[in-house]
């Protein structure tokens, strides 16, 4: 079964993408065998995240850039991570909206994911997504997400290229909002262009960059856009196409794929560790038993690990 | 040394308090045998979370709740999740400023930490820290965090009461923002009341709380406040005075510290594990290898991880 469906995603079927993609998403283990079996396919495709606080324009922005990657015959991916809401109990209005107007064109692919879980589990589907959005054969696959959120800032380190979407404002919000987002762009673009106070954000984005220490040859530019108009999506293409030739005559494109193993794998370890812990080192009800003694404080987690850990030392799953 | 340490914390050193923080949040080994003997300690303070979108006024908001508290001749702790920027190399302006206010009080310890690092190691440390201040014997330890990301998501739902703090906004901005945050409320602020839009906001808060299936009993209050003058505050302990009687009522409580062992043991798992695996069950260069060959595309790393699942079922690190 696993090899039938690897075959048809890596041959380019949507419909075996979505669904594994679903897989993923819900930590299936029947995923693994496939992802198994794309690793070899996917690496072609360019990786770009898209980022920034709620109502910036990430969504209209990335469907402009769609539109102009189509009008060049790029096939496109699109990994939407999405703030779920329990009391909508689905995407975000802009999503919806966006879906619609692509949804005819096979050359575009949208996902949209949950923030859901914890421990990590939404950043591993995201990259596991990427990966078979990869191995589908799409040219560009872009993550957008919204937030200053640790999980989105990792993912979207993830892309080859980050672009960092802000909107025009006064002094006191850019002190808040460059904690988290200014260390992580490659590409800024200050987006609705046309309201008050474009320049002057913009002027104050190249400042900030400016004082910062160069973590690379690469200086960010900052791009004034409307995306809703159309306007500074060509130099936003522009801009990104340039990064990418910065990472290969720069070689740091070899550097940063070997980042990018390591957090795959590194986050991997992570979550099949800890299933292996709770699967095959401790006995059934013994989770129970130990969760019991730490709320009364008769233990504490860390003596709970050492057993753990103690267990696995002489012999792991053995001494079941 | 970690006994002595242990002491100290229990019996109310302030130093040693921030120490001990200093070595959770390097997640440095030497923590764990203090951690363990300060867990009994724990346990009695109560936890509070405050977040909100950048700008909302939590920092103040919180000082104004801690001003009231000393008031009332209670301890207070806060940790205040702090966004770091690479471009400044600390914390951001506003809690710089309140630590200078109550920088003369004994009674209210404030320690930001940064959101830095990945795989959920900040949570972990938070988690620790809350614990060590509870130790230390506050009445109320505090957890301010900015935002809507999983991470901080989470970190908040480890509090008794979580408080969620917005200002008067525009129709489209409560769309994107209760994505994330609605969900966590236990009580609900207006924060900036005085501004345009106050009460249309509180208003649309309440009809999304009634929209929204209810998951238990409690209904959350949505309060208005002026942090900075000081209106609201007094209101606002009340409302989280209501939950936490509530909770007791309702046996609530109960489950939820329940919860919170296990939320802390699976992270603490998740972390010990990982290292486990990397130090014990890989041999040196083999991380490198493995990272070399998923790079080049040879391998994939769910057949890295299945390698070393098998070597641990085998035997563990006797395998070494």
């Amino acid at each position: 079964m696993h090899e039938e469906l690897a075959e048809k995603v890596t041959a380019g079927s949507i419909r075996a993408a979505a669904r594994l993609i679903t897989l993923v998403e819900n930590r299936d283990p029947a995923a693994r065998e496939v992802m198994k079996s794309i690793h070899r396919a996917a690496g072609k495709a360019q990786i770009w995240g898209f980022t920034g606080p709620p109502g910036a324009g990430k969504s209209t922005l990335v469907d402009a850039v769609t539109t102009k990657l189509r009008e060049q015959g790029k096939t496109v991916g699109i990994i939407a991570i999405d703030p779920t809401s329990p009391f909508t109990g689905g995407a975000i209005l802009g999503d919806r909206i966006r879906m619609n107007r692509h949804s005819l064109d096979e050359g575009v692919f949208i996902r949209s994911m949950a923030t859901r879980g914890h421990l990590g589990g939404l950043t591993r589907a995201t990259v596991d997504a990427v990966n078979i959005l990869d191995a589908l054969g799409r040219d560009v696959v872009m993550i957008e997400t919204v937030g200053v959120g640790q999980d989105e800032v990792d993912i979207v380190k993830t892309a080859h290229t980050s672009v960092v979407i802000l909107v025009p404002t006064l002094g006191d919000d850019i002190q808040a909002m460059k904690a988290g987002i200014l260390e992580i762009g490659d590409v800024f673009l200050i987006n609705k262009a046309d309201l008050d106070g474009a320049t002057r954000t913009q002027v104050e984005i190249e400042m900030m960059l400016d004082l910062a220490p160069r973590r690379a040859a690469w200086r960010p530019p900052v791009l004034k856009t409307i995306a809703n108009a159309g306007e500074g999506i060509t130099e936003t293409l522009e801009a990104i196409a340039r990064h990418r030739d910065y990472l290969l005559s720069s070689n740091e494109l070899g550097a940063f794929n070997r980042r990018r193993s390591e957090w795959e794998l590194l986050g991997l370890l992570q979550e099949q560790m800890t299933h292996f812990a709770l699967a095959e080192v401790l006995r059934p009800g013994d989770l129970d038993r130990h969760l019991d003694a730490i709320t009364a404080r008769q233990t504490d987690p860390f003596s709970v690990i050492d057993e753990i850990i103690t267990k696995l030392r002489r012999g792991g799953s053995a001494a079941r």
